[in-house]
């Protein structure tokens, strides 16, 4: 027989997925039921409850994509865009990119707003790229940017985009739970996030919200929805009380992300945010004791995801090395680079049940390690010492 | 504290899921670790390797769609189907007509050819259509009809395709680990399944194959895929050797995928098959002893998937209350009518772990009460003798 598989204990501190609350492995584990059973039901109307409040909507059509994060990003835009229509769409960093792509693939014309990555996007953006364009269908902006570390100010552009009449919508795969997401204050009209950030619960499923003006927008198109998997007008009759059978929802992850969305609800909203806040001022404090440098301004540094440049090397270290050490010696996974930053940056994410005291002191002890065989000086203890200092 | 979920113990015999072997529950529960972490890049090699055996296929591009089985229908229809290419679809239940409307989407011609409810697609119904036919581009079958039960004979009537120049789609959702399916000795281009039938894991993945033809003809597509997220092009670059990043896979379940296959394997595909036959035909002649009378003629009927017409019930009693009783008063779930079967028949899945001698007799006792409580007349004890001794 062969030996049943036995995961690697991690400490996952990377750009998501973020650590697993156990009682959301106890859920997952539990014995499976149909997709049309009743108790099955019941927890899919609790999880449509349960986002509705952490996405902080009154959205009846809020529910759970079968399918990640990007399976939520492609499902706002094709039931949203038809052939002709156009979108303007904030590009800072790699899923702005990836939404361009996707917004081509609906024949729709793309109108990309190019930021040099590691900026946010600003009002000043917003205005400006509505005053050049006559009357787009939709504006898309990524909330927290996960390539690049970067959290754009909602509340301060959405007026903007309310008073030009266009669909809002917005992609908070990584920000939803661990800072302020306002579906409802902010006008956004539909939104999608990933399972495997501040959630915490393991990727599989893309929480997705769409709110009155999405609906009718949906109902007045002229074509089908070229993804039948993700047409919400049919998704919605199985998530609503009609319950015509769709497609088989994935059973054991929906038990998962019930239970994490419990976790949440348990904990409260305001203290997750401010706890996710504490720990990113700790570890920036400690980061910055070892010479790495944010890449980010600390007014839009992301609580949730950390970019910083590292101190220089020694000849013959490079941050791939070193990131490979962290994972072997430390069993302590952290990201590298993506894009335009591939090589340059690291990502350290401190998501949901990775955005602990703890976690962070044990990340900043392995770093001092790794960074002085590597070459690089610094006051022994100093980040340690920093980080509680911070909080 | 809220309460932890408890989802309640159920014998899984309808369409789909199955029971789920406490060894791959075992497996969902393990800690979570990156997806691009070493021992989870090793995990999806697994996957690959072990899909291969059970579709008999050398494909390289044997994986995992990060869906449902419908998102993997799609997967297939979405990458090898452009606008104005001519597709026939053979309709003889719900999946056929769902394979339509995604060739629609795709703004690919449909040649549907309708087919009775019941009966299965014969190698005379492929050489008539391809007559009619100039030259599609693609044909597509569904091996095991979820929806009416009927089997078609796919290693007869592949010759006739092939023949052709079409690719050649097969919808193996139902069949693959409960039967043959021989996807390189029958020449299937591109193939796809479920996770949650005979294979015995929980929904949420669509085990898919495309073999060099398939791959050619995506490789000379003029417009880019529909779907991003369903782009095979993007994602065989992560499954492979690049292991370049597409999106987030869904971890967890591919640790139950791994643990399912490890399952299947152990028993040997032959043995696998011989127990979904025997246990087919136990049931087959309790349900007959009980006045059932099946939807499709002997040759042609799934061992998986077992349709039948209900005995006349008494009045004030229908078959949804009895489907009821039988999830409330035992915890067995069974499946109802779909489409133009609708209120008309049962569906009784024997499917992987549900293929058990022992659950095929704990369901025809209960049926006995249920249907003698609803007036149907038979000898007592007449289901579970007759199933005895069909083995």
């Amino acid at each position: 027989m062969t030996q049943p598989f036995v995961a690697p204990r991690r400490l996952l501190l990377g750009p998501g997925p973020s650590d697993v609350h156990p009682r959301v492995l106890g859920a997952l584990s539990q014995p499976l039921v149909g997709h049309l059973d009743p108790a099955f039901l019941a927890l899919m109307d609790e999880v449509k409850r349960r986002l509705r409040s952490v996405f902080r909507t009154a959205n009846e059509l809020t529910f759970a994509v079968s399918g990640t994060g990007s399976a939520g990003m492609e499902t706002c835009l094709v039931n949203l865009l038809e052939e002709g229509d156009e979108a303007i769409v904030f590009v800072n960093g790699e899923f702005g990119r990836r939404m361009c792509d996707i917004v081509e693939r609906c024949r729709a014309r793309v109108v990309a707003i190019e930021i040099p990555w590691g900026r946010a996007v600003e009002r000043e953006d917003v205005e400006r790229a509505l005053r050049k364009t006559s009357h787009p269908k939709l504006v898309a902006i990524v909330h927290a940017e996960t390539s690049t570390g970067a959290q754009s100010p909602i509340a301060d552009l959405a007026p903007a985009i309310a008073r030009s009449g266009a669909l809002f919508v917005l992609d908070a795969v990584t920000s939803l739970g661990g800072c302020p997401v306002e579906i409802d204050a902010w006008g956004v009209d539909a939104c999608y996030s990933g399972t495997q950030k501040c959630l915490s619960c393991p990727p599989g499923l893309s929480p997705v919200t769409f709110g009155p003006r999405a609906l009718e927008a949906i109902r007045r198109r002229k074509r089908k929805v070229q993804s039948w998997y993700l047409d919400v007008s049919m998704i919605e009759k199985y998530w609503g009380a009609e319950r015509v059978y769709h497609h088989t929802a994935p059973i054991s992850m929906n038990y998962a992300l019930a239970e994490a969305l419990r976790v949440v609800e348990e904990e409260g909203l305001e203290k997750r945010f401010e706890r996710h806040r504490q720990n990113h001022l700790a570890f920036a404090a400690g980061a910055e004791a070892l010479g790495f440098r944010f890449v980010v301004e600390p007014a839009r540094r992301l609580w949730m995801l950390n970019s910083v440049y590292l101190p220089r090397l020694a000849d013959g270290h490079d941050e791939a090395k070193l990131r490979r050490r962290l994972l072997d010696d430390y069993s302590i996974e952290i990201g590298g680079g993506l894009g335009a930053f591939k090589g340059k940056i690291w990502r350290v994410g401190l998501m949901g049940e990775s955005s602990r005291r703890e976690k962070v002191l044990r990340l900043l002890e392995a770093l001092e390690t790794i960074l002085r065989d590597a070459g690089v000086e610094f006051r022994p203890g100093s980040a340690v010492a920093a980080a509680e200092a911070a909080a």
